[in-house]
């Protein structure tokens, strides 16, 4: 990922200057005129901005606390994968080393890196962004989600959490047809092509404003007759003998909802359950 | 559902002949120039096709047991819910009767019927399905999925699992960037404006045609670098105080994967744990 990201700043005409514990890693970079310094510490003090795209937190800490203080009075910025708690953390980190500080979260691979729709999340300082904002958008597109540090670390759980989600309901839904021998190329095309973008992704986008007010008017359908298609559900998948657990799952989950005080409501007041922590089994 | 049918069915100037247990709740039907049969063989007897909207397929059963033959050489198209299994042996029944007969299902609640966009899944007798086309059109899109009698009511709950897992996916994903204050409105124009759409549906329509062929590259990303991204996931949920029951079933999905041989593989290959039954546990 260093690698792709130091290419596209270079392409989009920064000098830049990169540091990599492994240094032949930048051997094809430096052929294309990127600065390979030879400390951490020169590498740092070469930019304004640091950039850091390492394994994690606790590397990014042993390899900057390399620099001695010439984080002072610059900006830095993480893109390595974490929690919350740890993307907290480190703008205290930062703070002792006289840094500002933006913690960021990239959406795409690699090869996707300085695409104009390859979305960066970024959260932390909003001087570092609206500063450094031209140079980010070399990388992708750059969304600012709020001064909470945490915030791009969590956007980033959370829509991977929907897209694994999404991807084994349709897998799921896949093998359930397959026990009658239809293809996947031909029920994703009623499934993807029609139903995600028509039903289900309409429906959720217009009841959003309902989720933020509670309010889960059971007029159209409610808990127990969702409860009821799901266990109609999960009835058909025994039958044509396939895996069971994920609508079990959802079965259960609709089963909570009503037991915790959301019968008669619509399906979406599931998000009650989901909001607390599922107690120690 | 039934008043619905019947109504969409006379706006498109069908002659359209009702009959129902309780028989007044064809009073607003008649009004408007619907007939109501005093008896089911009546009801039978007034068209070449009859379509049922009941309970279950015993109801069917029930109700039309009592027609005597006026099923015979006609049409049967049945579309209340019910098992591949139910589908299956209606067809049986059917034919003993004499009556052509196929199955359906109905993708939308009573208020959308009628609209164009609306699909209903049909499966069993394409001759009927052929001859009444026109007829069918008007409560929705016919879609006629094959011979196979079971097909409309497996799609029917292929669809339905796919999108509570959806649903589910999205629901989890708002009540973790709500964790931190962040509004359902905010996240799902990320999430359902761009994540969706232009990451999630593409990827899958792009790769159904791999599904097919059992073949899961795991060159741009392997199982276990995503068992290692739903780890992650599940401790920042702990970390944040949701619900995790949902993550932590899809990490033992992965694990199950690589156990069964999907090691090194892509995600997609999960598609082969969930086409074998769960064992009893
Ligand atoms: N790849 C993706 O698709 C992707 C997408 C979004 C986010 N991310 C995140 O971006 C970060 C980097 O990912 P990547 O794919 O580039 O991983 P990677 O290829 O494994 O690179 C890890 C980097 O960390 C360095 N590193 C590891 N341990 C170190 C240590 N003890 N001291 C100094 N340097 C150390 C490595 O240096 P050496 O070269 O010397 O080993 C390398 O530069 C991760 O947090 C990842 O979750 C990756
Ligand atoms: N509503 C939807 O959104 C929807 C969507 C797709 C599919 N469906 C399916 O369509 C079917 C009908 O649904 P619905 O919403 O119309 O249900 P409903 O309002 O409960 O209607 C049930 C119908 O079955 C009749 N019935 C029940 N038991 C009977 C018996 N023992 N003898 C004779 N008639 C009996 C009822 O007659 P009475 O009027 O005399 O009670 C009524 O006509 C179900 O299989 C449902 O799953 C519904």
């Amino acid at each position: 990922m260093g690698l792709a990201l130091a290419e596209t700043l270079l392409e989009h005409g920064h000098p830049t200057t990169v540091w990599n514990r492994t240094p032949e890693k930048a051997n094809s970079l430096v052929t294309k005129g990127v600065h390979r310094a030879g400390t951490v510490a020169e590498a740092v003090s070469a930019s304004p901005v640091t950039i850091v795209c390492l394994k994690d937190y606790e590397t990014m800490y042993a390899v900057l606390d390399t620099a001695g203080d010439a984080l002072k009075d610059r900006a830095l910025v993480n893109l390595n994968s974490g929690t919350p708690n740890e993307a907290h953390a480190a703008v205290g980190w930062a703070t002792e080393r006289g840094a500002a500080y933006m913690d960021g979260a990239i959406m795409v691979p690699p090869p996707l890196v300085g695409h104009p729709d390859s979305v960066f999340l970024y959260s932390g300082s909003q001087d570092v962004f609206d500063e450094h904002r031209a140079t980010l958008a070399g990388m992708g597109d750059p969304r600012y989600l709020g001064s909470d540090p945490s915030l791009a670390v969590l956007y980033n759980a959370a829509l991977l959490d929907m897209m694994y989600a999404t991807m084994n309901g349709f897998l799921h839904a896949t093998a359930l047809v397959g026990s009658a021998n239809v293809s996947a190329v031909t029920f994703a095309d009623l499934a993807l092509n029609w139903f995600m973008p028509s039903v289900v992704d309409s429906t959720l986008t217009e009841q959003a404003p309902d989720l933020d007010k509670g309010n889960y008017p059971g007029d159209v359908g409610t808990m127990e007759m969702n409860l009821n298609a799901l266990e109609h559900i999960t009835r058909t998948c025994v039958e044509q003998g396939i895996h069971s657990e994920q609508p079990r799952l959802m079965k259960a989950i609709a089963e909570q909802a009503i037991a915790e005080g959301s019968s008669g409501k619509n399906y979406l007041a599931v998000l009650e359950v989901f909001k607390k922590a599922t107690p120690p089994s």
